[in-house]
């Protein structure tokens, strides 16, 4: 084929230069002869990680605390070489649905969990019984949050003094909820393209490009590791820092990025974390960092300088989560199964919660586990803190679930009223629960204030959960909801009047 | 003149440490020996910028696309010393309605693009045809921007039950819009000052300070390139990183600074950026930097390793613009002319869509005008990812502004109805349509909301265009507006009744 | 005692090492032995401080500028060792009530500024004069002030239609005003706990833990000096960075970080402040860094390269602070005492100005004090700008307290005449000011958007100060209280009509 003589006239200088310097095999060769070329900025960033420098034998004679890989030898006949392009792109074939015939090789686009499995199994396992691991279906699958997200996502008419509703449509969930829950990628036939290289076939995809953290994978598994480990680097470095988690956890539903920010720790992040060590594995505490990121809490593996274990990695971040503190009307334990779409309250509703507060226990961890967690948590925060700051710490967090589990009852309170005498239109109306201003009021002081205030309790972030997003729109809500429903009343009362 | 030998024995010996390292004119060494002392800090700065260590002569020696000057010769004279205080605060004295008597010295206050020109020519000639270098008049003579700018900047008062807003004064606009816009510079006279060195006269500046980037000058140009490439070491790295847009781009009406921010290319640059070399000219993809910045894609010259050309640098950045995503009530194709004001809708208003959304194709560019802006842009998106990701991610883009277009359409009707039935005063009753709280409402829907969605969108920032400022708000904003309209019509008919 | 063979034989080795490098007092030794294993991160963050590796007599040779301490002598016994734990957690003992046995140590827990003053006396003593050291009780003890507090951080609750407020628990305040403000820290009691090391007694402390600034002390002073450097570095590299202020001025009530991040000042730093010396005493102008962060302009001792002094060093900000900006209802003259408990307007209550915005001039600093303060502050702008660009930016920051303050003014006209008409519960009905929605949209006024629009422009960030929490929101605010008002008063009547 002619775009092989053209790829490699153009491209061999650099791909001797590379080769030098590590052993690639020869797929990843032939790979990179046009990639060089056609997509350099991948070529390049792939270059700067350790993927491109390290073969797993390598990789797999460091001490075990040492290790980035959790397997115990390499995938076929990989051992000796670094992990380039083909290592990953070309790896199960026949699970993918998206593998098609490129150049004579069997290259799928999707580089899945399962994909990196075979060489990170034990973080792949992790994942899978993380709740992030869910995220797609835990939202699609639910016909609750499913009317939250048309609530916000649908399109809205006004004609005859009337507001009405469709339905969200997938483009804008893709651009919206899924681009971070992740989307369901599948392919939809082939496509012919004009390339730099000739025209070519390729696999059509939906729901592309996405890295969300549940996403839907053609070869049937879930999730993504990208949204942490970004393309084609996989830098353990941006994953440790604070910045990985900002792309899904900036929002006033989950500011944990913004509490972290003007928590003492991003403080000191901020100010002296250009001179941590991100890429040291094991993560040496008072060494390495001096205070921790988001990684540090929540996944990495931390060690003392005489080594012993603080925390063991785990990308199940649930290990260390006692409460769930965001994205439900309440606060509360943990669910036990990642798949929340088989939770169903008293009242029959997918939640884990009633309405009214009460925690739907069968389904949700219990006190031990609870208890369990908080202490694998605050083992970490033992390494710099006494006992009596810790403790201070979350009986101070456990009274401000409780704080804000009221203030959210109260506005329910106001918001079953305004259901009951029909002020607004609810389940027994078979209306959405989400879509009118009042409920949008209601929506907002769990989802964003109460939420918010939790993560400024639980990450010291204090300023964030007064005025920024907290307590004083807790507050403020109470009374604009209170008024709207008087208002309306009168309204509806006077109507009736006339 | 008595400062004169003061300032010698003074600064002697800073000026002779610095005359020994590079070539500075008489002029500017004269300069220097007050000004080292007088204004230390300026001194400093300008000392680590390049414009201190190279002259034109050197500039001009390296090969063209290494070059930061794009002029054949240096101006009068200029050629083999440094660019100093005197290079470009002297030179076209006579354009300048700020030149005084400055010790003997013909000195101007205001830097202005045109002096810049002379090294600086093309840049200066791209940015004239941006829209940016057209800022102030866009805003000032635009009667219904001018009435926007009025109705937030205005001082309102209360009396007798009613508000009534009194026209936004000089003052207050210039510590506001005008900021970024720019203000107009002009002299008013002379005023006498006491100075460190005695009694000294100055011109008088309106507007001043200011640094906004369609700033007019007292030459006459248009335009400041300070905004982006501040005193006095117009650093080429501070206008590549992102902070440099924050100054005006960070607000909800032009988020970008913050969608950047909770990008994934906002992430790797947060975490890696550290490592990447922000001053080398040509910026070379994957060696340089890994992850675009603001600079990447809207402005810089971008090669290969191979030295192939990604990117032409332009600093009409409206080059690789095919659509205008905010500021407007709808996003549309880029107006043809940088100056705007020239553009009337078919209802007569200076808008480049009618209220209700279509498009005045004839003041905006046509479909292949945007297509080759799109290419021009994608071709920097290409280097880094698939013809399939890039296609994904700007029909997404398209569908998103469809979507707030139409979300916007749907709050324009409440408005409409609200101004036909008289619950609020627009046009017809020759009122503001932005004074009132409804009309507010529904500024904000496309100021603000509609905008930040369509951010997130092009800059694949998600989770500011759904919770942060976006699509929540959008459908919430509708909402209230139709609630508050049945609220009010209900009150004007009751008051009718009695 | 058994822990103490056994921390010897853990920690041993790790002792010698820190032992050889530097000289440390047994006790500390003693301190460390335990603690290495049982807080290994606040050892291994104090094994990075100065405090870790200078010893007073060290310090006390160094030039006067050059000093970091400020006493003639160390503390007793102390001045050939480094300052390790016991040197802080062991002074005073008879002064802390939160002293115990601790293995034959008479330690204390919370480490104050009177201990601080041990070394670092000048600067304790500026700080006492500062306001945020009376932070505590110029919240706590202002009726007015606890009122707001409540009106917060109270439980609302919703029953017959109507919403009641129970007063705010001191758990909240403290995870929330009191978490800036500083907590009352008292001992009550002792309490056993298991221990790495077996049982020990250790105080129970109240309000604990708390880095506020104006924190009550178990010693009985006032303040901490931990929010600005945190423990165990106590860097003078995180105080002087802008990120040191973000824990308590980022909210929008106080948006000093905000505003500082889209300043030209901030932008500089974010790009290039990676290059600058945090470290250097004194602080060089132009040589350590070329724009300012907080601490240049608020506190830190700047120099020239020549050596001439800029500004002293004062830890009391106030000294660089004309007019107080935030937290009133109007901007005014800095109060003379930093306890603002002692002011009474005319109509008794405890505000420096009245409701309607006249300072309570004779507990507020005088024209002369003013001035002198704006010279010491404006002589740092002066070193990088000209008399006419500060002269204009001070202009401006007039016009916009001006400007605020009647913005300020007419939204209280509204808040007036709702409590005069009874369509809210004000002072003459004995209720409180800041409870009813539209109360609660009148603080926002003041407390949000004049305050963000001054520091907006005291600070030369623009755009925050328009649309991000500014100008467009104090128009808006006003219409929005002006439409509730006619709406609750039309109300009101039909009620009485029925």
């Amino acid at each position: 084929m002619k775009y092989r003589l053209l790829a490699a006239l153009i491209c061999f200088p650099i791909l001797v230069n590379i080769a030098q310097a590590v052993e690639i095999s020869d797929q990843t060769g032939e790979c990179l002869m046009c990639h060089n070329a056609v997509t350099p900025g991948i070529v390049a960033d792939w270059k700067k990680s350790l993927h491109a420098k390290v073969t797993m034998s390598e990789a797999l004679r460091k001490p075990k605390r040492e290790r980035r890989v959790s397997v115990a030898q390499a995938p076929d006949n990989s051992a000796d070489v670094v992990v380039g392009c083909a290592e990953c792109h070309t790896i199960n074939p026949e699970d993918h649905q998206d593998t098609f015939d490129h150049n004579d090789h069997q290259v799928h686009i999707v580089v899945t969990p399962k994909d990196c499995a075979g060489c990170h199994m034990v973080e792949t396992e992790q994942y899978s019984q993380n709740i992030m691991s869910q995220a797609y279906g835990n939202l699609k699958n639910n016909p609750l949050y499913h009317s939250l997200m048309d609530s916000i996502n649908g399109v809205q008419s006004f004609e005859n003094m009337q507001t009405s509703l469709a339905p969200a449509d997938e483009a804008t969930n893709a651009d919206s909820c899924f681009y971070c829950h992740g989307t369901k990628v599948e392919v939809k036939g082939m496509a012919s393209r004009d390339t730099e290289m000739g025209e070519m076939e390729f696999p059509v995809l939906t729901g592309w490009p996405n890295q969300g953290v549940g996403r839907i994978n053609p070869d049937g598994s879930k999730g993504a590791c990208t949204p942490c480990h970004p393309r084609h680097q996989f830098s353990i470095e941006v994953a440790r820092k604070p910045a990985a988690c900002i792309g899904c956890h900036k929002g006033p539903d989950v500011p944990a990025y913004q509490v972290y920010n003007v928590s003492k720790h991003g403080n000191i992040y901020s100010a002296v974390g250009k001179d941590w060590d991100f890429k040291a594995v094991p993560w040496v505490l008072g060494r390495d960092f001096t205070a921790p990121t988001c990684a540090t809490c929540h996944i990495s593996q931390i060690v003392t300088e005489d080594g012993e274990v603080v925390a063991e990695r785990s990308h199940q971040l649930t290990d260390r989560l006692p409460f769930r503190l965001f994205g439900l009307i309440y606060a509360h334990p943990f669910p036990k199964s990642p798949d929340t779409t088989i939770i169903r309250n008293k009242a029959g509703l997918p939640l884990p919660t009633e309405l009214t507060g009460e925690p739907v226990t069968e389904y949700l961890i219990d006190e031990n586990e609870q208890q369990k967690r908080l202490k694998t948590m605050q083992k970490i925060c033992l390494a710099c803190h006494s006992q009596q700051w810790v403790a201070g710490h979350f009986t101070r967090l456990k009274h401000t679930i409780e704080y804000t589990n009221r203030m959210t009852l109260t506005a329910t309170r106001i918001m079953l009223t305004a259901w009951e005498k029909g002020a607004a239109k609810g389940l027994t109306q078979n209306d959405s629960i989400f879509n009118e201003s009042i409920e949008k009021k209601w929506v907002a002081q769990w989802l964003f204030f109460a939420n918010s205030t939790r993560f400024a309790s639980a990450m010291a972030g204090a300023d964030y959960g007064v005025f920024a997003n907290g307590r004083w729109f807790m507050s403020k809500n109470i009374q604009e909801m209170a008024d709207w429903l008087e208002f309306k009343l009168k309204m509806m009362e006077d109507k009736k009047d006339d």
